[in-house]
C-alpha cells in the first residue's frame, strides 16, 4: 500500500512536470503554420474567420494610429479595410520563438498590403510585423499583440 | 537504501517541476522594474550600460528604419542618438505578461523622445513600445525584441 502511494507520487510529479514542457521545435512550426493559415484566411476577406485568430483582449498597434484594444475595435478596423475592394493583405512568418512552457510565443513576419490610391492604382506597402501569441486551453494559438512597423521607403 | 533512492526520485521530480514554475506576479513586477531601471540608465547616456539590457541577438524595429539586428547595429544607433546633446529618451512600462515557465515575457510601454529640431528647439515624440524579454540563466531579464510604434500626431 505504502509502495503504491510512493509510486503514485512519483508518477504525479513526473506527469505534472511533463505537462509544462513542450516540444519546442514542433510548437514553433505549429505557430508558423497558424500564421500562414491566418494569412490565407485574410485573403478571403471573411471578417469573422479573420477575427477568430485574435484573443478577445488583443491589442493591435499600427504606426500613427491609436492602439486597437479588444475584438470590437479590431473588427471595425478589419471591416473598414475590406470595404475597399482593392485592399489586400498577406504575410509570411520569418521566425518563431516559444517559451519553455509552450504557452507563449512570438513571430517576426513580413507583411504586404495592397491599397489602391485615389486613381485606383494599387500601391504596395511593406511592413515588418511582430506578433505575440498565447496558446489556448484547446491547444490553438491566438494572437494577443500585433505590431506593424513600416519598412524604409526605398524598400517599398 | 531503496527507500532513500525513492525519496531522492520524488525530490528530483518535484524540484525539476518547480524550476519550471514561477511566481508570475512577482516576475511581472521584476520585469516592470527592469524596464524602469533601464529607462533611468538611458537618462545617463552610458552606452555600455544601456546596451547591457539587450540580448546579443536582439532586434530593434523603428518605423521607416531597417531592422537593427544584434548588439553591433544597436550600439551604432544608440551612440548616434547620444551624439546629439539634446537627445533624451525615457519610458514607463504599462503592463507585463509572463509565460508560465517564467522564461519569456513582454511589456507594453509608453516611450517619449526629446529630439531638438534644426533651430535647437526640443520636440517631443511619443511612441507605444512593445518589448519582448527572455530570462537569462542568472535570473536577469534581457530584451530580445524592441518595437517602437509612433502615436497619432494629435497626441504628440
Amino acid at each position: 500500500m505504502k509502495k503504491t502511494i510512493i509510486i503514485a507520487m512519483i508518477l504525479v510529479a513526473f506527469i505534472s512536470c511533463n505537462e509544462q514542457k513542450s516540444d519546442t521545435a514542433s510548437e514553433k512550426e505549429n505557430l508558423m503554420q497558424t500564421s500562414r493559415q491566418w494569412s490565407q484566411v485574410a485573403a478571403t476577406g471573411n471578417v469573422d474567420s479573420i477575427l477568430s485568430y485574435w484573443m478577445d483582449d488583443a491589442v493591435v498597434l499600427s504606426p500613427g494610429e491609436d492602439p486597437l484594444r479588444g475584438k470590437q475595435q479590431i473588427r471595425q478596423m478589419v471591416e473598414g479595410s475590406f470595404t475597399n475592394p482593392g485592399f489586400h493583405i498577406s504575410w509570411e512568418p520569418q521566425s518563431a520563438e516559444i517559451s519553455e512552457s509552450g504557452d507563449m510565443g512570438y513571430l517576426m513576419e513580413n507583411t504586404q498590403m495592397l491599397i489602391p490610391d485615389s486613381a485606383g492604382t494599387s500601391i504596395t506597402h511593406n511592413f515588418k510585423a511582430v506578433t505575440i501569441w498565447k496558446k489556448q486551453d484547446d491547444g490553438k494559438w491566438k494572437c494577443v499583440v500585433d505590431v506593424l512597423s513600416p519598412v524604409p521607403a526605398q524598400n517599398n
